[in-house]
């Protein structure tokens, strides 16, 4: 890794934990060639696309059961030693880096669809399970899964995370479309969490604490979603605006009149450029807004009225329907490969991502102040933004060995987090906390909420096994 | 009260803690006039719609704000005496009963809007506001907060109950309509949870916690919903079915077809004719779901037209609009009243109430093999549902003296969640565990799930005094 005296700075002073051979040892002979100590596996498993420097774990168990989970966990427990469960490795703040040592549990053995209720509009999987091959497997049905955070990542890592990206304007977060959960607690016990049923006041919402909690409380062993019917009728737009203010108060405008849009997306001109470069691609490079709408044919076209209406007020232009798939699709990948277009749009540099987001009515504010900071800076950017919910992400594109422009880089985001908590914002809408944002968490939830994780956490994981340095400082 | 012989058995056997002079004393000197000891003000403060015998709080203390909480919370925890928040007292479980003594706080005091922000569609009020006042007082905006539980509930119990209703079909419960929260720990400290943002991905969902916990894990004290644009159009009809089976099959269909109903309510004959003599109306005495379509004029044509191809396809019959907002609230009294109503149609009776919520694929098997339960019973009833949830409930119209009544309708309503868990459903859709559901609770979401909840709840109320003795034994 390049120039790590600039990372170090920001990981917690905390001390690899010791993990005794006898551990090792006994994985082994449990699970033979599945418990790997090769330092090629190890390092996949200790990294994400965040940038810290951090050793990787231990050992890496690649588990087939809700059963084997447990056994690790009971094994690890057993030591005091840390357990990481490990998805696709998407995680952009450090969540699944091994900071204190110990082992990383690879979830993708349990990769399968356990049931399908279409009737009901629920499915049942592994968390090894990507959105992508849950998609796959439902699309006879008629049903799809719509949460999707761009990565091809893992249903186990979505809800571990509480991600969300373009579909939540309209069908919301991980957040409200996990219904049911199975863990295994920090004593290698395995639960279960909510039910099928749409609804439920029965006792404590379990479910929910677990969605978000990044690995801290348990490992997530299976997910219980709710699922949609495939819209009858889908169209999508382009349309490009003068400014990128033109583009926000047109997205404002649509969220406050309630039409009930199923992705807006912000590209701002650095992504878009990227991406036409990158994608073959001949957008008109000026900020502009990727929209899509679902319902019934007589429905969409409704909703297309009204949204043309309001950008016309802004004067939006070059308004380009999308109607048939592949056009749509074209689209879509242009917009999940903003990132790494944006990436490649400076040959050898390192992105810092942000994700904040805030109430739609301080969208414009903040945005448009932090767009002039990151112009002002001078290091190169790139803009997206999930603006219908009031989250947007910018990439800052640095030199890996300069530790000035990481600094600045930092500094812009520090900015950034403090203008969306002052403007009644979180410090992250969909990426989480990891290892990178727990001072703002703090800033955010202030003390006395914090100590009430830091009271939930010590109580469920008293040897503070689970995913441990993540989240806040304990 | 009647028959105390045939209550007791249902209530946890513990002790009256002891509330000692000293405390009472501190409280009358720091609220005067605003601590009573009086018995009828006790006792208003120690029932709810439940049935059980229980002895009143020992003091009630009527809070006016949030630092006001704080103290009876510090000042109770200094004594270890337990705390009870009460709003207005139409919880149906036993909720808010002093099962070990203690002291009630009336929040009633606490009844303003705090903020209101139409840009961004959220307000924030405090708990002693009630669901009607809160729509009284964001009428001039456009925009209302669409969780209707039937009763007047406060916004606080409602958070506390994880309360939904006739709206739940399509704007969620208040788990989902919930942001952020001001709470007063165990501890007497004053913490915020989440913040306005529309979604948020830092740290532990503590506001999901805290909704649903029935007062057991601390006092909720400012609550920030979401509200929706009042639709462009709205329209409301009536069909009557030739059985409860194709009532429940249309709604089935409805619901898996996807068609964004914004009400459908089931009422069966018992319920019709109960409604008819009391509010004077000549519905056909047959089954009907009640039903209200929100969007654009447009768009509630469209829905009213495939639901009523469904309905026909059930041979639902004298289809009848309501199309002014007089015609629909006459509807819609008639629902809210059902609950009178049926209790009215046998005088002098008391009414056990029930509420199961069940995947809606099962739906039509839990809901008529529980009437064929009912009817073959002996015992009087009335049944009505909020269907599109797969939520229904059942009131067994008892004669308090007869304890033989009294234990079959106990039986109907233990057979009926043993169906409904069998079935992948939930032991309460939205009246919550209370007293009442403790055993079925634990058969719900089995041991080690509740050993969880009962974790958390020593970790953060060590002392247990938040509405100790409900939820779950500790």
């Amino acid at each position: 890794m390049n120039a790590p005296d600039a990372y170090r700075p920001l990981l917690p002073q905390v001390a690899q934990r010791h993990v005794p051979d006898s551990l090792i040892e006994q994985l082994q002979a449990h699970f033979g060639a599945r418990c790997s100590t090769g330092l090629a596996v190890r390092e996949q498993h200790g990294r994400d696309e965040s940038s810290f420097d951090v050793p990787p774990p231990a050992a890496v168990v690649f588990v087939q059961s809700t059963e084997e989970v447990a056994e690790v966990v009971r094994l690890a427990a057993a030591h005091a030693v840390p357990i990481i469960p490990f998805g696709v490795g998407s995680s952009l703040e450090g969540h699944l880096l091994a900071v204190q040592g110990g082992i990383s549990i690879d979830m993708n053995g349990m990769n399968r669809v356990l049931a399908v209720n279409p009737e009901d509009l629920t499915v049942t999987v592994q968390p090894g399970v990507t959105r992508k091959q849950l998609n796959d497997e439902i699309r006879a049905t008629g049903l799809f899964f719509p949460i999707d955070p761009g990565a091809v990542a893992s249903i186990g890592g979505m809800t571990a995370t509480r991600a969300s990206g373009t579909n939540a304007v309209r069908y919301g977060t991980m957040r409200e479309n996990v219904l049911a959960l199975e863990v295994v607690t920090a004593a290698g016990e395995v639960i279960r969490t909510g039910t099928r049923a749409r609804k439920s006041s029965a006792g404590y919402d379990l479910t929910r604490l677990f969605v978000g909690s990044e690995g801290t409380l348990g490992v997530i062993t299976a997910i219980t979603l709710r699922i949609y019917p495939l819209p009858e009728a889908i169209s999508a737009a382009i349309c490009s605006f003068p400014s990128i203010e033109a583009a926000v108060r047109t997205t404002i405008q649509i969220i406050q009149m309630g039409v009930p849009i199923a992705r807006v997306e912000l590209i701002d001109r650095h992504s878009v450029r990227a991406v036409n470069r990158h994608s073959g691609l001949a957008l008109r490079e000026e900020p502009l807004l990727l929209m899509e709408f679902h319902g019934s044919p007589a429905g969409v076209e409704e909703q297309a009225q009204t949204v043309q209406q309001i950008a016309r007020d802004f004067d939006g232009r070059d308004f380009e329907w999308a109607l048939t798939p592949e056009e749509r699709t074209r689209l879509w990948t242009a917009r999940h490969n903003a990132y790494f277009a944006g990436v490649q749009s400076r040959p050898g540099c390192r992105v810092i991502t942000t994700d904040v987001c805030v109430p739609i009515s301080r969208l414009a504010d903040c945005l448009l102040e932090s767009v002039d900071e990151a112009e002002a800076s001078g290091i190169p950017y790139f803009l997206v933004g999930h603006v219908g919910d009031g989250n947007f992400h910018f990439g800052y594109l640095i030199d890996p060995a300069s530790s000035t422009e990481r600094e600045t880089a930092e500094a812009l985001n520090h900015r950034l987090v403090e203008r969306a908590l002052r403007l009644d914002g979180t410090c992250t809408g969909e990426h989480g906390v990891g290892l990178h944002k727990m001072d703002f968490l703090e800033s955010e939830a202030g003390e006395g909420a914090v100590a009430v994780m830091r009271t939930l956490k010590r109580a469920l994981d008293p040897l503070n096994i689970m995913n441990p340095g993540k989240v806040f400082r304990l």
